[in-house]
């Protein structure tokens, strides 16, 4: 069976000759980021458990989430979480299998309670899981309809909804920087050198013309930061390291800025005691942060879709958005002659996932390369992806694949 | 105080003449509409509270929230909710005002229970608000420094995050024709004439050059439905009324499916018991339904913030999305020569919000039109619409302001 | 078959003879009243919903529950409720019955739900139950082997533990001061001429040989009560009412108090908005308020059973309680020569309800009666109550009987 | 200022000696101990904290609690807990103490969930206190008023209510060896050498005149108990070790019944994963379970109060109740010639615990014995124990003294 792809030509400029460009990234402590986290381990544990189970991955979508902010009470040297933090995850998920001698319960609740505590343990550095957070979970069974069209296609799984997967290639040097500093500031390497600087980070560049201004949230771990000093001289470090990083990523000018809500005469600084915002107020729902590149990118074409916590084998509203940036990216890397691809992918619900209802390529081309010399290879690009689109299932499961 | 505004020319071609066009709404019962009418619901009522009772708005952002779908059995011709849904919002509030003689609380709690359920009724004609959902509230006395930045900006109050709004003008086609389908099937008009069409309608319309295919799921009233026969003469007319409508809104070929998960051998059909997929285990979380122009445009420049729930004096995510929407409106109405174009306004934390950091404007003008031509109109309309700014916070605490 | 029935003399001094005596009665509003009503309206609906759907009553057990206080703001003349109380009921239902064509599920959420707001609204004036009070329920499913019981027994339902039910007859004149005195404030009658005071009503007694000093709290309904001058004369109208009251029903000395904790010097009354103390914290749990004759009677012998929320069919610490006292009182009215009567009533887990391990009497004798006087008549009456014994539960059903 | 003791003599036979006697306990792992220890976990937790930061206890009332049931996969050899439990504290506590520099929060969550978690880990040996149960707490901060009172007496405390304690002395041999039961079967030996058997041992016993019937329930670890053999072999030591134990603590005839629920016909017996009956289904309220002496007596006179989470201070409806306990037993083993000592402590709210408004002795003397010869030892005593009256609090801070 044929597939239906368009390739067309899109004569824009490329995003690095525009003039203005916007991109943000929720780092890994941001409170959004957490819950994302916490609906995406529910359905990696449920994964694992339903093969080793059942032989199978059976429905799940654990896509919505709440996490409610605590009260916290940091203090230079020390404080503590006053209330804890209260996270939710939401959906659905197959509890019970029929099998010869009765109904085997799936512990739906058990597995979820430690995925999300597992998450939050490998994520955070000072959060005490078992006394900051109070995890809950609202998960029903899956309405038998949907179990069955997912069992019906265990060749090939049946897409789950009229939906879509959205992304473009290559990434632009304000969005690497993004990326790159809340990598660099989360990175292993740096927690030791700058042990104070919590998982929170938030960063959101702007550029315009040539000239990229980063505004980058970093909060400090109370306990660790003995003295208004220490967080000047902390953030003076934070600055710099951002400065070296960005002369490593893009020649164009960098303004760096730390923290640009504090406020000394009135004592406001940013400290934390468990390395995120979640402990004092901030809230977070599933959804709602990078979309499937890490970033957000309001001048980019982007999915609404929550990739967090939906099942990774017929839910096409996460695996089309990892199939859009994996085929946009080889068509990039391995086509010579385009400077920029942006590709949809959209599916019927019912139909098998290897055969969406459109796929749709647009491509910036580089001067004077006509739209016939790629076609072929960009079809064909798109074409392999699609018939291994298996192997994204599998590397979701595996969580080896980021996606957010 | 001169503002920072960019305009600039974009050679895209516009909407109509592009190849492939995506659009969604998730209608008035969609349980993300729901959330988020929900967080609105208890901003407008603490705005309104806070104004009588205190002479200002004072700070809250109820921008998170968690619709978590219920259990339900509906029947032809009958049936019941077995489960209720559950309906929390999250935030932060002003609960306690310092006054002469003691500190005056804020009954929060209360009017947000009162908001949400005036919501729920005014939005369903077939929930029954006591028995059908559990409504809760997670709102969080705001910290102390939001509430001074607040108060010190009360001329002109001072921007909260750095964040921005983005929208554009006009609408295409497909998505006026996505809109009025909607706006169509849940009009007091419909309801009188159909009445078994519930609140859930959520519309899907993808173009392909100059064909249309609107995909339209729309629930029906399981006590208004007898049986099967009378199901699907109410779909019939429901695609009828589509099919009529698309007529009057565009000249392009439209094609309608209506309830395309139904299934008839295995007796599923498209029925609930109020008139929201919620009740049967869909979920719902703020901020994840429709952007500011009540849609889902995945092919056009989009903000991530939830406008739902953000307080309307100083929270720009809401507010800078209202402004680009309207300045783009009026500039697209109001100055001959211009096919489309796309606002952009940063802002900057602690800066007056009617001086954001920037407005980026980009038109994509008539052939022939040279940008000076227009630049001194657009930039006289972004100017206007800057310094009334205030009258938005107005309109929406008034809830005059459609956001999603 | 014959029961086992023990009849035994008891040389004690009747109460009215002893120096000391404690009695209390926590009042139509108080916390744990209100959660014991919550727990027993649901009951009393699943009843009558499974009578209705399936002619039979189903297994339930809903006799925990929690009412957490709330927060509020009584003011001379007005205030509010700040945040609500929540109330949740826990326990297990027959949720899903199997039937020709597939399971038909019970509605036991929106049952709880409306069983609970039915109750509060019937029982408060001034508590609006949308905007004051949270509701919830967390009811599983029941488990089969429980099920199965049930069903087993239906001719005569078989025993669903080992438990017992304890009470005695005459009440003292104590205790029917302290039955009388809420029964008075809280009837239709008294709120029509001081609808002022509240719901929650708490009653102490001490008997110190032949003075009895009545302590009582009766809040007052901040609306109705303008300053107050209007407080201490309802204050004053309700101990008047109290001690006309109490003539009527003991010629002993009684000493009233009333609201022994307001502190004029500190501005403190018990004024409340909605009758309960429950709004400002006070909060209560099943089966922690009165007994079966509506009282706390640490001098007598008294089950630790709760009797609200569970099923009158077959579960004996309800239907025991129930069954004890009616004993008690017949043979106490029928039988003369009878001073004071105890009885206890054991089951054994699994046997009919209607022979129960033992039957327990104690008898104190008037001077000069044998024992062998009134033997016959006793044991006639006890056979008799337990022959009738599923009346109990009828009645029961119907909420003809009082619990606490 | 003296002190209103009364001391009479009461004519009835002491227990021994009455023809019917019932008495049960609820072991470590039923679920109203469990929620009682949550409570008394929490008050203790915070009377620590309070003492080290504030040099003095402040006030809390944590005296509510809800342990709602989970669901539960036990199996031969295996097994899991599907659906964790639910565990919630309910109360007040002083949340913000005024110093100078401002309030100082006090971390009343964190605390909760610490003491509550810690608890758990050392009452079972097989309950995952990260997966099989989610901990929840709604503590409101207390009420102005209620601290003032507090601190108020801070050198001899004001009584906080008015209530009353009830106790006696001496245990009967059926009392002792239904105590004795459940402290064998829960004590480190037997689990050394009966692992298998939980922690929610449950014992019921009943004496008719010299013959004493237990009734034992106690769950097997599902994952120690390999097949049914082993299961009935485990049950039948159970059984030995208690006819062995009754011979050393009574000479009367007792018959043991252990797991009377069993039914092997239909393969029901009572394996548990964790060890509590809490994971499948059954729930507990504080307050609803044994009384001061660790008992359920339905024929001695009981308190209603739960003396769990209760503050050590002021409460008199804990304090009361140790101390009529400690003075019954220190009365019966130091004064000759008393065969049963009754004491009941009533307090008038606002006036200092070591004056009690009354304390009743009701007393049965031993045959000969004049009330005269015993009087003055009685009075002293009692006088001696209240004056004393703070070390009671000193201990319950500590946890030296079983409460239930």
């Amino acid at each position: 069976m044929g597939r239906t792809i368009f390739i067309e030509e899109l004569l824009h400029k490329p995003m690095e000759e525009t003039s203005v460009e916007i991109v943000e990234r929720k780092g890994r402590g941001h409170p959004d980021y957490v819950i994302d986290g916490a609906s995406e381990a529910v359905s990696q544990e449920l994964c694992k458990y339903y093969l080793k189970t059942f032989g199978t991955v059976l429905h799940h979508n654990i896509d919505k989430g709440l996490l409610v902010g605590g009260k916290a009470h940091p203090v230079f040297g020390g404080g503590d979480v006053i209330d804890p933090m209260y996270l939710v995850v939401a959906g659905r998920a197959v509890t019970r299998v029929k099998e010869e001698g009765g109904d085997r319960p799936v512990p739906v609740g058990t597995l979820s309670l430690r995925a999300i505590k597992a998450f939050l343990k490998a994520n955070f550095r000072f959060l005490d899981v078992e006394r900051h957070v109070i995890v809950n979970y609202m998960i029903k069974p899956s309405s038998l309809d949907l179990v069955k069209t997912f069992e019906a296609g265990r060749e090939m799984p049946l897409s789950n909804d009229t939906s879509f997967g959205v992304s473009y290639a290559p990434l632009s040097q304000t969005e690497h920087l993004v990326l790159g500093v809340e990598a660099d500031l989360n990175s292993r390497q740096t927690k030791k050198h700058l042990p104070e600087v919590g998982e929170d980070i938030k960063v959101m560049g702007l550029r315009k013309d040539h000239r990229i201004t980063l505004t980058v949230a970093a909060p400090q771990i109370s306990s660790l930061t003995p003295d208004l000093d220490h967080y000047l001289s902390v953030k003076d470090e934070v600055k710099n390291r951002i400065e070296d990083l960005a002369t490593k990523i893009t020649p164009q000018d960098v303004d760096v800025y730390v923290n640009t809500a504090d406020n000394l005469a009135k004592s406001i600084v940013y400290l934390t005691v468990t390395g995120t915002s979640a402990e004092q107020g901030d809230d977070g729902n599933t959804g709602r942060g990078n979309r499937i590149h890490g970033l957000i990118t309001p001048c980019r074409p982007m999915s609404l879709e929550a990739t967090a916590g939906k099942n990774p084998i017929n839910h096409v509203g996460k695996i089309y958005n990892v199939l859009a940036r994996q085929m946009a990216e080889k068509v990039y890397r391995e086509v010579p002659g385009i400077s920029e691809v942006f590709i949809k992918v959209l599916s019927q619900i019912g139909t098998p996932i290897d055969h969406p209802l459109m796929t749709d390529v647009q491509l910036i081309l580089n001067k004077g390369v006509p739209l016939s010399h790629v076609r072929g290879d960009v079809e064909s690009i798109v074409n392999d992806e699609l018939a291994s689109i298996r192997n994204i299932s599998q590397a979701l499961i595996e969580g080896s694949i980021p996606l957010f």
